[in-house]
């Protein structure tokens, strides 16, 4: 029962931005024929569907596809909070790996524009968060616990936000495509104390879709270079928030540890990384948790430079959560579209030179995974 | 890469009802401990989780699974509208069949009665609901049409109402536990004519759950009779239904040849079926699309006894969507509850005599399947 290797056929992601007034399915539909369109594969050859999604509605993924008439095939809605377009790469990607499909299609849509202003409000029956907890306070928490422990500065947190604008604005798909300097983003509105509103990702609006397929559908129809999806992994946390080390997240460590595996790489490896910077402590800690750089070096890691474009390995070279914007179920499928772009060589004016490995890390209603979210994590090659 | 079998270790169903006023998450727990009960394994033995639901919110398994400590495994929470329990438990089977996990926990909830009161609404955007094209109207409409082309009476229709409705009251979990006669059905507040109130399933609550296995596991920890998941499918349907036979589902149909195939049996070595009567022409209807009669014979089949309890194949022994309830995400786990304790002969008083082989069948967000809703059939035997 060897898994077939799975390869990307095609990759497609819509401008990300704030389209209240659009109606949502319809960003589905254009992301889907635009990964179709890239596949440059049959409608008909498509044989599974799995979309992601948290505030679409019941069967969101079937009205998207309904729209092309793609209709007749296994379609499975999935939610995993902000990790929901990574489930729903996991679940394509393990179709075909296990034989259930020869090619298939993942698809991410969201409308955060229309659901959410601001802060996403906590649930009724969630205490922590009716006295505060809620992301960015989380984050803060986690923030401050980082500074403490390993002397993190606010410039360095901001320097974050600057680069991931600076890579944002090569991007014309972003939501916000403006360079931002240190003192803009230390300057904005307090949100979380020590965390501005630039360190922060914007509520938005957009979808993302992959096609994938087996080596032989990658040979008939795929684009060259061939990229490889090296590994494949989906997991949630473990003990509460309060258990826990604040300043990591043992969830993507040993995640990570599990996609590396699988890949037959280290994180040394890797060229362009895609993570899960909805706030700037995100990325350092995550550096840091993904093996970039040792504990309590994020801060140091990103002054050396070596996560620009051109460095050692570009992370968030799309711009990120925070300047491409975090349309919650399209997010991880974004994600690929990007890395996928870059293996391709075809990321224009913020390609990493040379890509060959790329990482993709989303999570999913939870901080640093120590609460009961979701963390997914993908690696790419070519 | 041929698949494991994979059998039922444990089932539950919590009291189908309206309370509005309980946790929705707790329904969840409820059925997920009492299933992991039923099964006699020890929490840590489960390694991947999938849950069903449609109106729960995001990361609902998490919250249920955290309540228990059932955390660090994957989770998807999949959403297919009625047939989101269903779609829950494909996940899990085929994560065992495919050799990902070796144990596997599928379970789905709703709290139907604080979202909805009555018919569910239309979308804003969904042109036809807007114009009247909800269930009960669409159902009414098919029934008008089996009735012109197969002579299909009223008083059958509402025999389908109180042969389900006399099965719930042998089930002390089902939402309504009263007899009905066919004159308090026909007598009953018009919805769609002809469809009458107690021709309709109810909105309600409840949870369910299935913990699955392998043959190892099956035979450590699961319970006697061994009951083997025999078949498991999941398809959308095709064209719009304008286009389409307005009293066949050819998803349903379809769906049917191949679980047979899969399970190598047909219907006519079915004994209990649990299938999609969320209004009563549905039952009839499906009898003839899952193959138990001819087509356009349904009315005559229900005559003739063979769907009651002690008949060639008991259909909703449970007392299906209408009787037993229908809180969406729970209702293809409670129907595999229902032909697990059938084959296991723990059925009690509605105990079907002899059961061997049993049939789940849940349609989603479609009536006939000739939108673009969801199908999922199973096939279970001991």
């Amino acid at each position: 029962m060897s898994p077939r290797p799975v390869y990307v056929l095609g990759v497609s992601m819509t401008q990300f931005g704030k389209f209240p007034d659009r109606r949502g399915i319809d960003m589905g539909t254009e992301a889907v024929l635009a990964a179709i369109r890239d596949a440059s594969i049959p409608l008909g050859s498509i044989q599974i569907a799995y979309c992601g999604h948290t505030r679409m509605g019941t069967v969101a993924g079937q009205r998207v596809l309904a729209e092309l008439g793609l209709t007749g095939i296994e379609i499975v809605n999935v939610d995993n909070a902000c990790a929901s377009g990574s489930t729903a790469l996991r679940g394509v990607a393990l179709s075909i790996a296990h034989g259930m499909a020869d090619v298939g299609l993942a698809f991410g849509l969201e409308q955060m524009s229309k659901a959410v202003s601001g802060v996403i409000p906590p649930r009724e029956d969630d205490l922590e968060g009716a006295l505060g907890r809620v992301m960015p306070s989380t984050y803060a928490m986690l923030t401050r616990r980082h500074m403490d422990l390993y002397g993190t500065t606010p410039e360095q947190l901001a320097r974050v936000s600057v680069k991931n604008h600076k890579n944002g604005s090569l991007n014309p798909l972003a939501q916000y495509r403006e360079p931002v300097t240190i003192e803009q983003v230390l300057q904005s509105r307090m949100i979380a104390d020590p965390l501005t509103l630039l360190q922060c990702c914007p509520n938005g609006d957009g979808a993302a879709a992959v096609v994938l397929g087996t080596e032989a559908a990658a040979k008939k129809w795929g684009r060259t270079p061939l990229i490889r999806v090296a590994a494949t992994t989906l997991r949630t946390g473990g003990p509460r928030l309060v258990e826990a080390d604040m300043a990591s997240s043992p969830l993507t460590i040993e995640l990570a540890k599990e996609a590396y595996a699988q890949a037959g790489i280290g994180p040394e490896d890797l060229d362009v990384v895609e993570l899960h910077d909805a706030f700037t402590i995100g990325e350092l800690v995550h550096y840091e948790n993904l093996g970039l750089c040792p504990r309590g070096e994020g801060g140091k890691f990103l002054d050396s430079g070596a996560t620009e474009l051109g460095g050692k390995v570009a992370v968030s070279p799309s711009g990120g959560l925070l300047s491409k914007g975090h349309p919650l179920g399209a997010t991880g499928l974004a994600q690929v579209y990007e890395v996928v772009t870059q293996l391709r060589g075809e990321a224009g004016k913020r390609q990493q030179p040379d890509a060959k490995v790329g990482l993709t890390h989303t999570m999913g209603g939870a901080v640093t995974g120590v609460d009961s979210g979701a963390c997914s994590i993908h690696i790419f090659t070519r």
